[in-house]
């Protein structure tokens, strides 16, 4: 079930040297393919890195990324197609990513904090090509802790702010 | 296999009138509260609209709303917990919705296009809590066509912005 991949999902910073297989690595790019987007703009493009001296690099200008993952993904925009949803067009392509990832039994991080301009130029990225979201990948090292997460009954309302179910 | 999930999820306007069951609903909401967001700062509420009447007065401020589904959710920025990937952090928690919708055969819509500030009064949302996102969902009356998409060779970069597979 879908909702057992969401819940196992964790963010993992720790990363056993064991690469990714090719066909897991293509599934993670088909999975991120098919988000969906608004109006399907389809604004999100994607930089695969698996060469460590590549990965090296974008850590000095991304103090968010941590560990040793085996691959990013560099979620970038496509401002030549994006519309006014493109940041949210591109969280569900990573969210699709982290899924796929938790269901191959790979560990996974989503990082926010790097230098964009510097991984525009690292990447050789085009002016209208801009990286929004960095994904950390590799088969975790130890088992990360469960998070907390607020109650339903804090987030979820039933017909409006402060509503309850009448189930 | 998440990833037959991914690709069967179709944008859906069309809806019948059967309701969505009240276990199904809760699958929905569990599966978005397990989003990721930045520093696990979960800035995201729910509000589950399924009295029409409440859906027809949405909708009268949702020109993006479509067909007549059974039921909404509208995706909330708390901003007293936000940080600044918030927006992102929503949308992964509705592409969890829409993911585990699919998988329970409903057709599901995100709609961006509503009036905020209209919507906000309409559920008596206190100030710090803004309706970012609408997902509509019901059961497809029928099914849709498969949206076209960019040849992966257009989207999927590898080391570097035009930089080809090894493989």
């Amino acid at each position: 079930m879908v909702l057992d991949i969401i819940k196992s999902r964790r963010s993992i910073r720790h990363f056993l040297e064991t690469p990714i297989p090719p066909d897991v690595l293509s599934s993670l790019l088909e999975a991120a393919r098919w988000a969906p987007s608004g109006n399907n703009s389809q604004p999100c493009l994607f930089v695969v890195i698996r060469e460590q001296a590549n990965i090296q690099k974008i850590k000095m200008f991304a103090p968010g990324l941590g560990g040793d993952p085996t691959a990013l993904l560099v979620l970038c925009s496509d401002t030549s197609v994006a519309t006014g949803t493109y940041l949210m067009d591109i969280a569900m392509a990573a969210q699709n990513i982290l899924l796929t990832a938790t269901e191959n039994n790979l560990g996974s991080c989503v990082i926010r904090a790097f230098n964009q301009a510097a991984i525009q130029s690292l990447l050789h990225l085009p002016s209208h090509v801009m990286p929004e979201l960095i994904v950390s990948l590799g088969y975790p090292a130890k088992p990360a802790k469960v998070p907390s997460r607020r109650p339903s009954e804090e987030v979820v309302h039933w017909e409006e702010y402060g509503g309850h179910s009448s189930e």
